[in-house]
């Protein structure tokens, strides 16, 4: 190793840990580099916590902005024991962290949030579906189908259309298909059995006559502190989130009390720690015609519903969960402005976004933009942007406006 | 290098070079490691820019939150052109690089911002007043001096006792002296001349009767566009920073439009590019009694004055550096509540920071925690807290005795 002063690297870097401040400041381990650990990186910044990210590639998001980003897969427990031996609590980007991968971390002693018996339930939907129908948490009809003829039985029972998904691996409108008829999950029933997705068989769901989308976005901590943030609208297109409305327009308060009490129930009946996400369609009850709730989905972990916390509340939710998988005191979830809009930006047909980005900064200065530093390919998550303010119909003009230009479906 | 797909590290990064987005977006370097590049990182992870930080050591503030933090000497010529190589633009985080090394990579042709031709004024403030006193900007009574003979007669001109600062070299009080008589700054004259902070002499001004302290903060790009953020209200104690009340209570609206065209013609009259903040004393002026200005200071640089714009206002200083030197638009400067209050946290007798800001957040989970990742010394910054809300008084109290609290000066 050079000892010339003029020497311009850091050797030393190279198989040591992360480095943590003074001060007694712990490291928090994120398994998974996308975007999601990508934006805990700012809040770690300025909480003095040293982030640690295992990483799918040396370029992966977060890895271009955490210093300690080792690569490895999540499925590999050696990779994942010895990155989890590094820090002091190891939390998830994603869900795909194998159930035995988990349970060796959890025998070493490694403290995981969520643990391995609560995220269960983010990974897997019928367990989820299961846990959820014990609570008594509104749900849509649903089944566990292994057989032609149990997909059969649900779609006579409820009616067709029904909605089949794959209890594990889905995401973004992947592993979700609307049937007519058990044929078109003829592949997936195949596999039932066999190690993979839907081994313990395919999920059923009726397809809900739906309002419109909501979710619930809380905070737990293992001391049992809990959080929520106002209930927002996700506006989706083909099972992709493309705007978030905070808070829900027009939402009726009984029922944003109701969902959000179910929100901070699920929580703590499941033990979650860090940031939980409820999606929720929000339904009329076929009886009184009041709004309603039915549970779509849960993730445990910052969540698209949740971006626009970094600019419109108080606490961001990357923050929040930083504080929750740390059992630090949670922040106010309190929302700055009356309306806040976020729109995803997706791949477009632009190949470099910056000189895109440079001139929707010059139309809307009051945009706030984040970008993830990922390659565009259509249809890719690449990033959000984010507007506040007191009029919604101009906020969303203006957020839509954005995703729309940087993906390249208007130039002006 | 190992091919194992379990090996934990990174060796790929030594010696290569900043890792930037796909996508056309640029690698900012910043001369210094400090608290000022540091917090320059959650921005550039939102804007998808790269950082590069030329850090004082492998654990300096930023290069604990910045993935390529090469360790060199800003002093060190060869090693600040091999880190600038990297770099698209080059930016400072402090005043400190030698104007033989300046000299050098503007002759390289490097992109710095600012350009040492403006620089100079944040250096040199006997270049400073000169300057100043030629675009007619208001300023205190000043001289240079070079003998016991100068002192004396500045001293009997604006009357004793005055001020004496060395034009290079000092901050937060350093550099600084009241003085009532030559022999005070002895030290100081028998080094005029020779090679350091005082070569050119050293620098006299009135003891200005002042108010009390304003800071105004613009920024510039080198299109020459420029934005303000309100003019703030600066509290000090024994030369250093405790609060910053954005915006200034109860400012004359004639004085806070004056102190603002002041700051954006300072800027461009320099050709300042990026942030640059114009400390001031609010007097009363002598012939009216009506308020009017004198400038203090001036730094080119992201600013403790301007630290309440990461929480308080739609566009934070650090945010807006980065955009000016890239050439970007820039963002709105608008504040987002009311009153914003940031007090600096200074080092005290707690060694441990992280338990104390751990009973901190639960006491007040509205309050925004910046920490440096810096070991506790003495009166060292450390840090900084703010609130923002509707009163303030109330905010006032909450961000002091965060502070407070931080330095062990309080306990509960």
């Amino acid at each position: 190793m050079s000892q010339g002063s003029s020497e311009v690297d850091h050797p030393e870097e190279v198989r040591t840990g992360p480095r943590r401040a003074e001060g007694g400041f712990p490291v928090v381990g994120i398994i998974g580099g996308g975007q999601l650990a990508r934006m805990c990186q700012p809040p770690a910044v300025a909480l003095s916590l040293t982030l640690s990210v295992l990483a799918e590639s040396a370029t992966a998001s977060a890895a271009l902005v955490v210093p300690h980003a080792p690569v490895g897969e999540h499925s590999d427990l050696a990779a994942v024991r010895a990155f989890a031996a590094q820090c002091d609590v190891v939390t998830f980007d994603h869900e795909h962290v194998p159930t035995d991968v988990l349970a060796a971390l959890e025998a070493d002693g490694v403290a995981l949030h969520p643990s391995p018996a609560a995220l269960v339930h983010a990974q897997d939907k019928l367990a989820m579906r299961a846990r959820l129908t014990e609570l008594a948490i509104s749900c849509p009809a649903w089944a566990r189908a292994r057989t032609r003829e149990d997909v059969d039985a649900f779609g006579e029972r409820v009616g067709w259309p029904v909605i089949a998904k794959t209890p594990r691996g889905g995401y973004d409108g992947k592993g979700v298909r609307r049937i007519r008829e058990p044929e078109e999950v003829a592949d997936w029933l195949a596999r039932v059995g066999q190690v993979g997705a839907v081994q313990e068989g395919i999920l059923l769901e009726e397809a809900v006559d739906f309002v419109r989308e909501l979710a619930v976005l809380v905070a737990r901590s293992p001391s049992g502190q809990c959080a929520a943030w106002p209930v927002v609208e996700t506006v989706q297109a083909d099972g992709v989130c493309t705007q978030v409305l905070a808070p829900a327009p027009d939402l009726d308060p009984g029922l944003a009390a109701t969902v959000t009490e179910a929100g901070l129930r699920i929580a703590a009946e499941l033990g979650v720690t860090g940031v939980l996400a409820v999606e929720m369609f929000e339904v009329a009850d076929p009886r009184t015609g009041a709004p309603a709730y039915l549970v779509n989905e849960l993730a445990m972990r910052p969540h698209n519903s949740g971006h626009w916390t970094i600019d419109g509340a108080v606490t961001s939710q990357f923050e929040q969960h930083l504080r929750a998988v740390l059992n630090l005191p949670l922040g106010a979830t309190t929302q700055r402005s009356p309306w806040t809009v976020m729109a995803n930006v997706l791949g477009g047909s632009h190949p470099d976004l910056y000189p895109t980005y440079r001139h929707l900064m010059a139309r809307d200065p009051g945009l706030r933009v984040h970008l993830y530093g990922k390659g565009v390919r259509p249809g890719r998550k690449l990033g959000h942007a984010t507007v506040y303010g007191e009029d919604l119909a101009e906020l969303r003009g203006r957020a839509q406006h954005a995703a729309d230009y940087l993906q390249g479906v208007v130039t002006q």
